[in-house]
């Protein structure tokens, strides 16, 4: 018989159970944060009509979706965010939902995009969103909960960057640049990339030399590098600098001025700072735009980023839907957190060994397991009665730190034996009820 | 503007956060009992080189296939199931893991089934096995975890319906044709559907009429109907008849015979039957086969089905890997779950709405919400100071429970008052951890 070599995809992935449970893990505690703030979770298709995902047009993205005919001759495309689909359904459902809407959506989305740089076309987001006010108020819940979701999954030591769009196109407008507004966006949007220097011969080449070197200066009112974040005073120094170069006080400068006032009356002004080298690479960011980098592993990039628009489904509806909202790139965090050594909680895979003596007390074996479960033990019986020698190297392989053993003998006399697999050491003769106890302590089980 | 109508594909669902909230509840719910039994999770890759999943051939499934070529002119498919994926898995990872190996895997499936009959084209599958032994503790434990899995949601009236394909083959080769095994066994598989009496039919046009209505008396020993569970009595005679009419004691039998008896001794009885019209359709299974029925809703057709396959992943390795494993199809059962009204715990999307007088005490609301939300409170505030009718409005709407109000004056004293958004009562002048503690105890938070 030809066998067939069990590859998978280039760019896309197999986890391990221990990779694949830490995954999970993280996944529900981020839910839990959301769920604790009042967001509620949706899901979409994983396939949808390629007009719907692209507009009319198709466009730019193109190369990088998966896109095919169905066998009923559909034009249809994997999603390749969360947001575009999140847009569809909100048009979709606009008269079964209530505004302010906030949702979170954790799943898999598809791009075809060049694997060299360690990335892959398979890969989770994490997305969280509040449509409908137009409000600080939004703006800055947001801000909060990037902060304790990330510090829930042990991520403390962060920076969270803001600038706003819209004073930076105020800056630009002053400076008589506006008709190259999304160009220049993007280009600074590269700065951390590319450098100053190469962004500077490339906004030169855009706009003339004097206005570029004013939109260098914008950027950096002082060192932006990646560093601690600046002093609370610091950030509204720098605040009052942006204002001044887009012409004096209005909606935008007021909105993150309250921003910055409100983190700090909160208690929670130190991982956030201003930093108007913040732009988003993307177009339909209208308001304040933020990212999130590791104090301890900035050259990772951003591992939450986001921002506000003033219009979500414009493509479907023409009820105007503004909304703020954020976007974990968890395989680049749990790539970052694995450099780091934070590992999230390790406990056992599994925490009991029933040892199996003989087929005929399968019964017995399940008994004892259920008493096990019901004390909120995770238990597994060795599923055929081989060598003990064998069953006990299963054990230290999977992880298992305590084995059970009941014989014909003990099965007789009611009792077990409780085996510590890492230092060998025995309790006999005890009861179940007894071990279940002991079990529970030895395991620190509240 | 031209605008882009929100529709989704045929056979495929948004899910509102209601619903979408329970799939996930659900979900984690099974999660936890998997890895009470000490089931590890793993994870695929959606797509997978066509060839991989359905081998060099393609074959008949093909047409239920999403399939296409990527823009690197690899020929791909989405998988339709979680079993074939999970055998190249083993395959490719053989070297990293240990047997036995106890998987659980909940995730999507697609495929381009007729939606006629209420079929979805993408929906959720869980599966769970154990590879590595040929044995009766293992066909037992997956059993029980059926049991177990299945009350852990809530569902507790089941029937679980046990067959063996040795057995029957056996038989089928002691009548003379086993040569038309395959066909019979996939018409047997109908007889639920399509009645025993067009069943009659259409053996007889495979075989001859007197060897038929043989068939048609082997799996039906006794009234097979969707009844309660037989005493464990019925179950050992019926093993018996089976036994003398596929000619006598064997290792199948005998093995029937155990998994009964260990149920027994395990406490378990009651939700098993013997039932020999179960045969499953697909060819890959060779020893125990099972369906569950909801004994409230037979109709539904069977939520749990599985069985043993002696060669999991024969297509890409010579390794034997023999194992037994049962799927839960999701969607199907939530869809009875809810017909049942079985809703699974129905507890608020949030629990506490702040209420927003003031853009200017943002920094204070977040304040109060993380003392509620550190003593596990869930709770949301209002992102913008709109009208309080507003406000309450939405909090009906979204079914949150409790408000707390505290505008200037309260800011000022240092107090929130308490409303229950049902009743309308009001307690005023609370300090902000005492409103804690009264909404612990009136929301029972332990």
């Amino acid at each position: 018989m030809k066998r067939i070599e069990p590859r998978v995809l280039k760019g896309f992935r197999d986890f391990l159970p221990e990779n694949q449970r830490r995954r999970i893990d993280l996944q529900k505690q981020l839910e839990k944060t959301f769920r604790s703030y009042g967001f509620v979770p949706i899901d979409t298709p994983v396939l949808e009509y390629t007009e719907v995902l692209l507009g009319k047009g198709g466009g730019d993205t193109d190369k990088q979706i998966y896109r095919f005919q169905d066998n009923g001759g559909r034009d249809v495309s994997m999603r390749f965010d969360l947001t575009v689909p999140f847009a569809r359904y909100m048009a979709a459902h606009r008269s079964e939902l209530y505004l302010p809407f906030r949702r979170y959506h954790i799943d898999k989305v598809w791009r075809g995009e060049n694997t060299q740089r360690g990335r892959y076309r398979e890969f989770a987001q994490c997305d969280f969103d509040i449509v409908g006010p137009d409000s600080g108020e939004a703006d800055l819940e947001i801000l909060l909960l990037m902060r304790d979701a990330l510090a829930s999954i042990g991520i403390e030591n962060i920076s969270i960057r803001v600038a706003h769009r819209g004073l930076f196109n105020r800056f630009l407008s002053r400076l008589g640049v506006e008709d190259k507004s999304v160009e220049i966006l993007r280009l600074v949007d590269k700065v951390h990339k590319i450098g100053r220097e190469e962004l500077s011969t490339q906004l030169t080449e855009l706009v003339d030399s004097e206005k570029a070197s004013a939109i260098i200066s914008y950027i950096s009112p002082q060192e932006t590098g990646l560093k601690k974040p600046a002093s609370s005073s610091e950030n509204f120094s720098v605040i009052d600098m942006l204002e001044e170069s887009a012409g004096g006080q209005d909606e935008d400068s007021s909105r993150l001025r309250y921003l910055f006032e409100q983190l700090e009356a909160s208690g929670n002004g130190a991982a956030f700072r201003i930093d108007p080298s913040i732009t988003r690479g993307l177009d339909y960011y209208t308001g304040v735009v933020f990212e999130t980098f590791l104090e301890d592993l900035p050259s990772l990039g951003s591992v939450c980023s986001g921002g506000r628009y003033n219009d979500l489904a414009g493509l479907y509806t023409k009820e105007s839907l503004p909304g703020v909202g954020s976007s974990i790139g968890l395989d680049r965090l749990i790539a970052g957190m694995e450099e780091l050594g934070i590992s999230g909680s390790k406990t056992a895979v599994c925490e009991v060994l029933i040892l199996n003596f003989s087929p005929s007390l399968s019964g017995a074996y399940h008994r004892l397991a259920r008493a096990l479960r019901n004390a909120g033990i995770s238990c597994e019986i060795f599923p055929e009665a081989k060598k003990l020698g064998a069953q006990f190297q299963y054990a230290e392989k999977k992880g298992i730190p305590y084995a059970l053993i009941m014989g014909e003998e003990e099965h007789k006399r009611g009792t077990v034996n409780l085996k510590n697999i890492t230092t060998r050491e025995n309790e006999d003769d005890l009861t179940p009820s007894d071990a279940a106890e002991r079990l529970r302590r030895y395991l620190s089980h509240p």
